[in-house]
């Protein structure tokens, strides 16, 4: 039993990969939770993570998650990382990809947050954060059915970390303003550095994670230098 | 066939009865959408306005709603007044609360504003108002299961004025940030005006649609002089 | 005697001009102060208006121009329109042409407010409005010199918003996000409506100064539908 | 000479200590810039710091100080720590405090940040730090005196990080939201953590400092776990 157990729900990205890498060096035992878990294998087998096939958007299916999380040890971390999105304009928009992106995105992020709000709250200490984006803070045109999720999971959050700061329990948003440099271009942000660097936000929720409680930040945004905002 | 039909979906509270007696007044022909239909009957008898049962989060029962609204002519105004909310603790919240809370009041947003936003589109011309609160812009301890949708709706809105505003159809959101005074006090703000005056908040929605397309709004908070903010 | 006594600080643009159009059309006494009145006769002559020759980030000019509005009666309404700003790269700015777009645009407000606000808190009524601009929300690139000002502006609107609305004082702060029709243009927005009309922005001001104390707005931003945001 | 010099602006409070003992112990030169340098004879001993009288709000004597500093090498990172406030009720408010608030707060941020910025642009690295407050962000009744200054500077911070930052100069304005625990309590945030310790601050700073240029963080706000935000 280690007393170091992190979850991370909506594994499968460069960020997720990145994650599960670093806080398993850092001593962590890992939980990745995605729907699709066959996809996983090699990170698995490179950070000794454990995976669970899970359906965020189902209470059960996330509930059955947690409870393999505690067979591991008492809960320390727990990262939000799955999105939901429907693209388009607002008047082609498919009502059932709107509706899957809410339940995925918002209502999933709150599934696994109160999994592991509870979890933290008899603990009384543990960190919970969630992975937001540019569509968090602004609507753009054509983005409805991402902005919706995200803004969401961004109320969410931020009631969330009024509620349990006093409960030394840690909740913290990231907003990441740029593309994530992909397992497809070997996890790199280029030459010029244009991509958002997995490891480099990795590096970030970590610290995060590890804040000195006098000075807790709830909500923090990561993007390239290059990028417009 | 008048040229002026304005459709309130989520009618029934202090906030509708305000806009339908205030549009009906100024000439428009008024459609109320409840879920219940039967608590409407005094305020048809008062303002001529039609009423329509309808779910907001059923697509098929938001279409409906529409398509009894175009018999009465060329759609000018459409307000979003439902919403939704599940309150607690996060550790306590009942999920199946969360998710209606979430489908009625944000994605129900999502149904009548398409709906909407594909009559005006064709039209060239009107208004989307959307009714927020508080909680839209700020998640308080205890209210993850009202932030959320709130949050979410307000995400929706944005990025839907961002869309629309170049096609000439104004979307704007309003942050009610108070306690409105309902049917129950007379509609009457009390002695102090501490309460918010529904019929107050609904001449602010009509100078909304009213506004000159030179000088549109896309966020207006209204809040009674006493309240903290 | 007249107990509707207006003071438009920063008079002569296109905006200042269609205020005191309109609020004279209202019944206001209003009085406009300007570093150069001269260019004011033909306003006056139009209006009845009184004009002020006014340093508005001189301590004693403020005063005496107070002195002078206290003459037609009680004061109602105070707008501070002015600003300052120095433009260019950060590294290429005149250090006293940023030291006096400070003076002019923040504490030339201060000055204005604080004397509106010793007058309004005795009458126990009346309205105090600040015209911001996109900058006052949005640090662009090559404005810090006129996002100082206007930031700051908006900063001492927000506190004294919140520190004399529960003395029936309503202050607000309008965001002009756009460029608004000059006189050069003859005040028109233009075939297409792509400059905000100030006539339209003066009704914004004047329907903010008679809104209900149970619904009052704090902020409030205008742009042409074609505005990007 | 080294490569690595900090300037520190504002020294003196608990803050500034930290981070001279921070960055001193990192390799940097630190030069210490405050109004009155004799209370910095500890620090300096302890530290190896080099101190400048300095009046941010002059700019001969900005430019002094960073004449100074380029004597020890190439700059590296400056922050701007300095404040000004006026406190009291907005009709009560001393205007030439508040003048000098915005003239050290507000303006005081522009010379400092602008000697760096012309440095660091010919470098071609660096970075500009902001110490903001929680009156930042929110002006709070009676704060019109802290609000204007604070404001002001985050929209200087603000413009510059969107000027500099593809220049790659990381410009980044931090929150402090909560009292810091001062050297007058052994620097020590208390046996609750209630209020900030120094300590934790300057890591943040130093981290942001070194952050991977594709994730950069222009804003972060600190505050402590039992704080309301």
């Amino acid at each position: 039993m280690t007393s170091n157990v992190a979850v991370i729900a909506g594994a499968g990205s460069g960020l997720s990969a990145s994650l599960a890498r670093l806080l398993a060096r850092e001593g962590f035992h890992v939980v990745l939770a995605a729907r699709n878990i066959e996809k996983l294998d090699a990170l698995q087998a490179q950070t000794g993570a454990q995976a669970v096939a899970t359906d965020v958007s189902d209470p059960a299916s996330v509930e059955h998650l947690f409870d393999i999380a505690d067979k591991a040890g008492p809960l320390s971390l727990v990262i939000f990382n799955a999105g939901g999105r429907a693209r388009g304009p607002i008047a082609e928009l498919d009502p059932e990809a709107v509706r899957q992106a809410l339940l995925i995105g918002a209502y999933g992020g709150f599934l696994v947050a109160q999994q592991a709000a509870r979890r933290l709250i008899a603990q009384g200490a543990g960190s919970i954060l969630f992975t937001g984006a540019t569509a968090s803070v602004k609507g753009f045109a054509g983005s409805a059915g991402f902005a919706m999720p995200k803004f969401g999971l961004r109320g969410l959050a931020q009631s969330m970390a009024r509620e349990l700061a006093p409960k030394n329990i840690h909740v913290a948003h990231f907003i990441i303003d740029g593309a994530i440099a992909s397992a497809a271009s070997g996890q790199e942000p280029g030459p010029q550095d244009r991509r958002l660097s997995p490891d480099a936000i990795a590096e970030a929720y970590l610290a995060i994670h590890r804040q000195h409680r006098s000075a807790w930040t709830w909500e923090m945004e990561l993007r390239p230098w290059v990028e417009n905002f």
